[in-house]
């Protein structure tokens, strides 16, 4: 008898209607045999509106009590997926992150789980009860409510599956699974069955946005599977029917891309004419860290004359900010020229293969050069590849992409 | 420097605009230089909203999950209203019932509070921290939540205010205070300074509807003085601008009637021809009790020829009800004829001077005699006299008898 985490997002919960069909999947898998604790996400628009209540008495709203009044929905949601799966004739009961004992620390508004105190549920699950927790959330030392930041339902999910020690975390989305990349622009994308932790952590930095990077990180780190799969497709037979994100050495031998994500919004700045001496990138870097920007590609050309130029890129809404700050400290620096541009794409090749397989970056500069899409920036780690083109050419060099490293469908 | 706990109902945080009202009312108790603990209830319209949601899940929905879905109401304005106040430059926190350690039974959906633990709030408050503490919610001995049933925010209030020794407990609320009979009916009405404990006790239970009775039950064990008084009036200068429920002796050597209060949707039930013998209540109130039906005055005629008629009354919600047990119990009763009468109300006069004073319901008797009106039943108690009437006579009753026992305004 395995243990199931199943984790039901906002648009799975988002009225009365979804939370009864949600509880007809616990049915499903109580059906097979499991045992399962649910995790909720509030209903979708709740957290919205209730972080608008905040904002509207004050701007800069002190964090505790928008963790107080925003972790109600998820509380609202669980009782009523408990009273859901009672009315289906399950033996079920809600519980909050301060009544599961969810520690985590106090930076409230993104706070980070210490530890789980499942000693009490998992001794619930097992007398036969089915656990709603809800997501999200959970409680500081002082004894006061903490919300993880968004999309920390996910985190939530996989963390309680580590403490109850459970078989699989399930991840109910509004979509079926992970795609060898986005199929609403390449209709030829497929979904895989599986794929690797380090891949799947790489495509949710990179901009697949199906898992939360955090809870990624924390499946990897203690090897948790974790399945995605959708709420509103009817599965029927199928034992995984979703991506499972698990242990990635299957893959070793075959493809050596993955899936190709992509980021839009992306903004190019660079700075030329300054001086190639120690200290510069403090000089330019310091001041946007301190102003909350964060730096994302950065590439220096080779030095000439002892002069070089630098480029990097930030989100398109820091972009005019980063500017300013910049122009703030042009004598500091002392940079020639400052150009940006904005509508950037950042495509990005994940695959574990990459790590084995020579040729890949080339497969993609050939590609995209076929297709007269001009590469700004290029970046490598050791499973990823990404490039920085004109936003303008997304589709098409995912495309393109998609097929060259034989990804397409059947 | 004196304690205050304040206590705001829905409508006075019914939306973001009355929360910031609220909390410039705090900001003067603190300006007097007094100490405050704050209750909210949920803003006017979450919890019916709240309720909803269970219901439409299932119409015989677990009260235990219930309860942690609708105390999110008050868990919001809670947070929404310590935001308010820091926004006003007060050092303010939200406490849930579980936090403060509001310990009731486990009676969900209508809990009884037990004890308050209140020292940590205290030590907050002392340390010049403003509490604000979500009302009608508690946490039972097993760590789940609680709620205390409708009007439960005054109980929460009285007995905070008990539990932290306070000097005085203020309710306040949509009208500015407790008048001797109903202003919309009677403009002549008057609010009163001041009422004893006694007297807004049974003001209260019959009908008047500004403080839950639980709450008044609760003041009154523990003589601890409550105001009620208007979350929306600007009162300038004034300590104590609204009615004081406090202790009763002041009021001895005056008027014997101190307020008028009514019930509408009164239906009467008579049974004719019964048997005078021992255990014919029982037989006829026995079933009623079963089928959950309230019954109020009761009176019985003397006795001829061993044979009597009956007569009760009950809420005309319940009338039909009613009818139909007694029908079914027709023989085991032995009554000759059942008759109901709709559309009734109840006029109760309220004064701790009637102890006192002769002649009082004769008065009344007399007044409402000269205005053509029947009565159909009379009921006594040591400080309230009621009469039983035909409805459509409520208003002409009223400003009679406020008229008549000298209530009207100088």
């Amino acid at each position: 008898m395995s243990l199931i985490v199943m984790k039901f997002g906002g648009t799975s919960v988002g009225d009365i209607d979804r939370i009864k069909n949600a509880a007809r999947k616990v049915v499903a898998e109580i059906q097979r045999g499991h045992k399962v604790a649910v995790v909720v996400s509030a209903m979708a628009g709740a957290t919205d509106q209730l972080i608008g209540y905040c904002r509207s008495i004050s701007p800069r709203y002190d964090q505790r009590e928008h963790d107080a009044v925003v972790s109600t929905g998820e509380q609202v949601s669980s009782g009523l997926m408990a009273l859901a799966l009672q009315q289906r004739g399950l033996n079920a009961r809600s519980w909050q992150g301060w009544q599961v004992g969810v520690h985590t620390d106090a930076t409230h508004g993104k706070a980070r789980i210490a530890d789980i105190d499942a000693i009490k549920l998992r001794k619930s699950i097992d007398a036969g009860e089915i656990g709603v927790v809800a997501g999200f959330q959970g409680v500081a030392d002082d004894g006061r409510i903490t919300t993880l930041g968004r999309g920390g339902s996910d985190t939530s999910a996989v963390a309680l599956a580590v403490a109850l020690k459970a078989d699989r975390c399930d991840i109910y989305t509004d979509v079926d699974g992970v795609y060898t990349t986005d199929p609403r622009i390449c209709e030829k994308a497929r979904k895989m069955k599986c794929v690797s932790y380090e891949e799947m952590l790489e495509l949710a930095s990179l901009g697949a946005k199906v898992l939360q990077v955090r809870s990624v990180e924390m499946a990897m780190r203690y090897r948790m599977p974790v399945q995605v799969l959708s709420t509103f497709a009817n599965e029927i037979g199928s034992d995984l029917p979703g991506t499972l994100v698990a242990e990635g050495n299957k893959t070793m031998e075959e493809n050596p891309v993955t899936g190709i994500a992509h980021t839009r919004d992306e903004a190019q700045i660079t700075l030329t004419g300054i001086e190639d001496k120690p200290g510069m990138a403090a000089k330019i870097f310091g001041p946007l860290a301190r102003a909350g920007i964060n730096v994302d590609m950065i590439v220096q050309t080779a030095s000439s004359n002892g002069v070089t130029d630098l480029s990097f890129t930030v989100s398109k809404l820091d972009a005019d900010r980063a500017v300013k700050v910049l122009d703030d400290e042009k004598k500091a620096i002392g940079f020639e020229k400052l150009a940006s541009l904005r509508e950037m794409s950042k495509i990005s090749l994940v695959g574990i293969g990459m790590r084995n397989h020579v040729g890949v970056a080339a497969t993609m500069f050939e590609t995209l050069a076929a297709k007269g899409i001009n590469i700004l920036v290029i970046e490598t780690s050791e499973i990823n590849t990404s490039v920085l083109i004109s936003d303008e050419y997304t589709e098409l060099a995912l495309r393109s992409l998609h097929t060259a490293y034989g990804l397409d469908k059947a």
